[in-house]
């Protein structure tokens, strides 16, 4: 194998599936990078058994031939030439070191071999659609907050992607939850998604996409199965595991007919969240809503520091039911508020049921909380 | 007490004073700040027993009167107001709760006795003398790294600043050393420090200061016993114990007459430290300098990541003493660098003995490096 790379390309590239690769692992393989030229082009890959990450890189000269190499020590050291370097890579074959090389500067890195590693087979992938990234990323960022970490209950450990029929039209849903908090988001039904298995995606994976998808524009394409999902991305593709569980009938918990609508800038709201709750360091801590016709009153309490309110009045806040007071937790209030532009929607049903939470005048994402005695 | 200040102004001040609250400690009183409102104005202060800051900040409407309040808890607040936001403090004496309020925000916080919270007692300072900040900076910063954080050797946690004379010139002179490395720095002796004891300034003081250092220029009024050190800034004033103990005689340390001298742009020098090292995330393996005429090689190598190595030439290296090869710690290296523009030289004796570095054309600054076997 012989190539010369553009740094900046190569480290783009390198950055991407780098991230994949686990920091701590007792398998030396996962470690490595797998590069591999074929036919003039470079593609670079890894995984950690669950998911794995391919990504191709326009490079000049190159040799066919394939290579793994460290993938942490790789990304230092192209990340550490000179803005405009040209790096080349130069591998032998077999157990001879891989050879980079940038103006005065040489390398030559420990390899292993490539048929040590792992192939994430993909196998038959029943259903292929597209969806634009931009919608992608809102179905992520609004749903993965929600996500629950508890590991007894790993059917919540990701998005819960499925069709749906939502006031009688087709939809893409996502959803996630972690008992305390329920976020669901929807699209349009993109052509092929119809009577696709609902899939829980793990958050890893979530997590790894969302970064991908910082950098691209247009439609990714989707492909799942009942055990694999694979997204296509620009020059790059990602194949994951699912998670094999199943998962909780969740329109159970979001509750109808709450009508008590409280009805308040969201930008002022989440700056007042902010403030209460500077009282207490302590997380778990509650901040109550207090809310009376046009105005709310938020409020907290710690033993050790003091007391703290903020009140939000007819400017800022609509509300002509009847009085109410009702607790939740500040960084749940904020997890929501922080999806939301404009105004925020809140629709009680009483101080110790669950609220639904929306964007006024955006059916598409909504988010239900449970409150805390207060 | 009473007042009202500018959010800006007050939270400026409490940023600086809450630095120098510990953040876990036992004793609740050390965790607050001491209000105070004299003659119509706040004062601000802070300890942790060991450091004590006070800062005078402008205010109006003020009715005299002090309170302890928790330090993070009220900076918190303070920051987390509109940016144009007059806060009002209003403390109506004894356990009554101190209450902060800022627009249709209001707080109550929990108070501690002010006869409790500690003076820290500077006594008679015999040594008066002023320096420019930009100079205590560059005596900190110089120096500061190579503190030791072994604390067997309580002695060298901290930059040891005395009086000396350099070629027949009174200085002011800043050593610190952890036994692998040692930096001293000169200023020239400003008036006044004639005379006074050497004192070791513990490492917390010097980070401190050092912070308080990034918004002030002008002079800084330095007053100094064995026991203590006091620094005026603008309006504020830090007072420090000083670590109780013997500084060794770090001359002993300085090699003299190491002739053979690498001259290398220093620029150039530790972007090739950085590449070269990127090889191994072992923090402890050397960099090997192999040096001949005008010829500068560095390599390094890892038994699991492979080989690095670099070539600087004639263009950014000049030496023309007899070849040798030596071993540093690329932080070492590093720590160094940074502090040194231009060119940056090394005084080699041979592979095994300590080398001195100096930034090219500046004598007020000498590091010296124990080199690693390679």
């Amino acid at each position: 194998m012989k190539l010369k790379a553009d740094r900046a390309t190569l480290l783009k590239a390198l950055a991407h599936v780098q991230n994949v690769v686990e920091k701590r692992n007792t398998i030396p393989i996962l470690a490595n990078v797998l590069l591999s030229v074929k036919d003039g082009r470079l593609t670079i890959a890894a995984t950690d058994l669950e998911i794995a990450l391919i990504e191709d890189v326009p490079v000049d000269s190159a040799q066919d031939g394939a290579v793994t190499a460290p993938a942490a020590t790789l990304y230092e050291i192209v990340r550490r030439q000179p803005e405009h370097a040209t790096i080349e890579l130069d591998h032998q074959g077999g157990d001879a070191p891989l050879a980079l090389r940038a103006g005065r500067y040489a390398t030559k890195l420990v390899v292993l071999p490539t048929d040590e590693f792992p192939k994430l087979d993909a196998g038959k992938l029943s259903h292929k659609f597209a969806v634009p990234a931009q919608a992608l990323r809102g179905l992520i960022d609004r749903t993965r907050f929600a996500i629950s970490t508890e590991e007894t209950r790993y059917y919540l450990n990701g998005i819960y992607l499925h069709a749906a029929i939502s006031d009688g039209t087709d939809v893409l849903r996502a959803v996630a939850t972690d008992g305390h908090r329920l976020a669901r988001v929807e699209e349009a039904l993109p052509e092929g998604a119809a009577g696709m298995p609902g899939v829980i995606i793990p958050r890893k994976t979530v997590n790894e996409i969302r970064k991908l998808l910082e950098d691209v524009s247009g439609d990714i394409a989707i492909a799942l199965s009942e055990t694999r999902i694979q997204f296509t991305l620009d020059t790059m593709r990602m194949t994951s595991k699912l998670i094999d569980g199943t998962y909780p009938d969740y329109s159970k918990v979001i509750p109808v007919g709450n009508d008590k609508i409280l009805r308040v800038d969201t930008h002022e709201f989440s700056n007042a969240v902010a403030r209460v709750s500077a009282i207490t360091a302590e997380r778990h801590k509650p901040i109550k809503l207090s809310v009376a016709r046009d105005l709310l009153v938020l409020s907290a309490t710690s033993p050790d520091q003091g007391t703290a309110s903020e009140e939000l009045d007819g400017d800022q806040v609509d509300y002509t039911s009847t009085p109410l007071e009702i607790g939740f937790q500040a960084r749940y209030l904020n997890d929501v508020t922080e999806q939301i532009k404009g105004h925020v929607e809140f629709c009680f049903a009483d101080g110790g049921a669950p609220t639904l939470v929306r964007a006024a005048g955006d059916a598409s994402a909504v988010f239900v909380l449970m409150p805390m005695r207060v």
